[in-house]
């Protein structure tokens, strides 16, 4: 998506090899316009999917997600991170640590929201090492709705969470696949390259 | 906001004479629609405040400050409720003392994202108690940027939050006007009421 690299890479900040900033656009700070091109492109490529459902996690996730579900003219459920006294019905329940933040959280949705009738989209704004992805997978799972896809803002795709779910047989759809952010520069991949006048 | 209180009467459900839980379209499951219109009528309020910024907190106020920002052609922050790795700057924080989840967090936004030629339009989900809103203009100020006003989407006028904020003169303008939960039944405010048609 080529309005994303270019934001990416004319804001994006490279903490490291393996952190990128996008808190210019859309881990802090948000740019409803971009919010809503990244929300037409997945419903673009999910639009014959037959999704039910967006599924996403608190709080980068929801932006992009609201955006899609508009499209797409179905509901966002966001999962929650911990526990509120406003959320005491049956829930699915998953583990999911976080690199990033290194600390450990039990995501929640309430099981209401999603059942076995359910085609769902899961949106997120990273795909690293997979640990949020998967864990939205698992309630997925639990709910016995079925997975159309996974729907990702930015893959770091030197870290192996969507190698992974690709092996498992998920469709993952990235928006914008960095290749390294070595020596200070984000690379991204040949084929989003090859792809860049789409 | 006509829309938005028949949704309220339809889908809240009132937990006790204080909570009301609206997790089927605002703040677990969101609506996508209903985020639309939200954010449209934020912005018809105050889209002669001058607007140059948004400022909300996660997770739930993001849905609706998004689509206001899309209006208004404004970005949107989203305050955090505690620091990341990835959120290193300089920050601006305050304390907010959460009632519903009886917890208190560090709230923050990295300072590069407000200063004093901004007009800010502060939003959130619920106005009850006030915390969260004098958290986020206590921010506001920090930056000594100028506070166009609070967009709140549901405010439950029987707490004391929204009478503190408009003594200290600030426009509050909240979208359904709570006076009671008493007896399992949501009660509008009389000036909501009589603009039922609006």
């Amino acid at each position: 998506m080529k309005l994303l690299k270019a934001k990416i890479l004319e804001e994006g900040q490279v903490l490291s090899s393996e952190v990128l900033k996008v808190d210019t656009f859309l881990n802090h700070q948000l740019d409803p316009e971009l919010m809503v091109a990244i929300g037409k492109e997945f419903a673009k490529r999910f639009k014959d999917a037959g999704i039910t459902k967006i599924l996403t996690i608190e709080s980068s996730g929801i932006a992009p997600s609201v955006m899609a579900g508009l499209e797409l003219q179905v509901p966002v459920i966001f999962a929650r991170k911990k526990k509120s006294l406003t959320l005491q019905d049956d829930l699915y329940t998953s583990t999911v640590y976080s690199f990033t933040k290194k600390e450990e959280n039990t995501i929640c949705i309430g099981q209401k929201f999603l059942n076995e009738e359910d085609v769902v989209l899961i949106i997120d704004d990273f795909l690293a090492k997979g640990q949020a992805a998967f864990g939205l997978v698992d309630i997925v799972n639990q709910a016995n709705a079925k997975i159309a896809g996974l729907g990702i803002v930015i893959e770091k795709s030197f870290q192996d969470g969507g190698e992974i779910l690709r092996d498992k047989g998920y469709r993952v759809e990235s928006l914008a696949r960095i290749q390294s952010l070595e020596k200070n520069k984000v690379i991204f991949l040949e084929e989003e390259t090859a792809n860049a006048n789409e």
